[in-house]
């Protein structure tokens, strides 16, 4: 398989980049290819913007995801951008490495996602959920976060960690086709012990090891609803 | 009341940018005092770092959230976060006002949340949801999408939007102390007549015009969980 690792953490020594590089050691070790973004450390821009496009079709009233569709068609998308777009595109397992900031990506992530997944590509039309642009391809969520286990789920007083990552697990991510991988989750992090933090490497280890057999979160398939995406039955 | 709008659109003459005006005329004509954070304009830095301080409780290793506290203290934080942490706590209302981008906030406004709703102050300890450092203050979801209305919902396509928005009005609003109200929604933006955004501009005065009697969305309070965050009964 071909991996890429996007990762993204203020501090570089942090326990999220040991797991990037548990990741990055595990998948080699098994034979795959593996590519990582570190987005601090690449100075990632996060801002869609006009000045994402070097020509544009509308230059008086932006419309992003409309330039995103004609500027990679074009080649006047920005380069920054199309890098990460062939990293993409060559891989067969995208992980997403960071940790959780109001229950969701940090901000550099989260520009990376509104950047990179160009429509036209990654969606557009009817091309979503099963049918997305990258339908065949998987995508694993590796997450540290520091409240407990406990707090998450139904009836705790976060509820379920997954219905928090909603818009990254099915608004995104199955969005454009991926098949979603049950998230990685390592627990209470700036508050356990070393001993505590290696258990999670060698688990983190293990689940990587047996990725390729790991089932898929179900999501909606659009031949569930109609032409005007009515459900239907 | 004293109101703050955080407006996120990379595209000055948007129907979003016409929504923050329908809201300043609005609330002004109202006699409330209102700021406006228009975050493109500002060239807002959305990427949360250690060049956040000027100085660090500790400088080898960068706990975000723990730098936060202390800086804010020590007014070491960056003048930026500094400036809208003011605005924040003079507001009585707080209106988050941008395009959906992938089920979620631009970038540019994660940012505005990851550096600005600092640890110590917003919340911190036990002091989240009803206990947060924010509440006694309301605040408000305005967005723009291109998704059509019955998209959304049970057994709709895409679910519930407030299942989507999930993150920001429960676990960032709500978690720092916020009353969240409804979210304000316009459908379909990019592909409706004048007249009908017209509309969506009228219902929205309509709407402000009492939202002082708004019922606020129901969230966890933490009189039903003991001390270790279980849930009582």
């Amino acid at each position: 398989m071909n991996v890429l690792i996007v990762h993204a953490h203020p501090e570089p020594q942090s326990f999220t980049a040991a797991l990037r590089d548990q990741a990055l050691r595990t998948l080699e070790a098994q034979g795959h290819q593996v590519q990582v973004s570190d987005l601090y450390a690449m100075q990632w821009n996060p801002v869609a913007s006009a000045a994402d496009f070097s020509s544009r079709e509308n230059p008086d009233y932006l419309v992003y995801a409309l330039e995103q569709r004609l500027g990679v068609k074009s080649q006047s998308i920005a380069a920054d951008i199309r890098q990460e777009l062939d990293k993409l595109l060559w891989a067969d397992l995208l992980i997403l490495n960071f940790p959780i900031f109001w229950f969701s990506t940090p901000a550099i992530l989260k520009g990376w996602i509104d950047r990179v997944l160009v429509s036209g590509i990654c969606y557009g039309g009817k091309r979503f959920y099963d049918q997305g642009g990258l339908s065949g391809k998987k995508a694993l969520v590796s997450v540290t976060l520091g409240g407990r286990e406990h707090m998450f789920g139904e009836g705790a007083i976060h509820g379920p960690l997954n219905d928090m990552l909603r818009p990254i697990l099915r608004g995104t991510l199955a969005y454009v086709g991926f098949e979603v991988l049950e998230p990685f989750v390592a627990w209470h992090v700036p508050y356990i012990s070393d001993q505590a933090r290696e258990e999670f490497l060698v688990a983190y280890r293990h689940r990587l090891e047996q990725v390729a057999d790991d089932l898929p979160i179900e999501f909606p398939r659009l031949s569930q609803f109609d032409e005007a995406l009515y459900p239907l039955g």
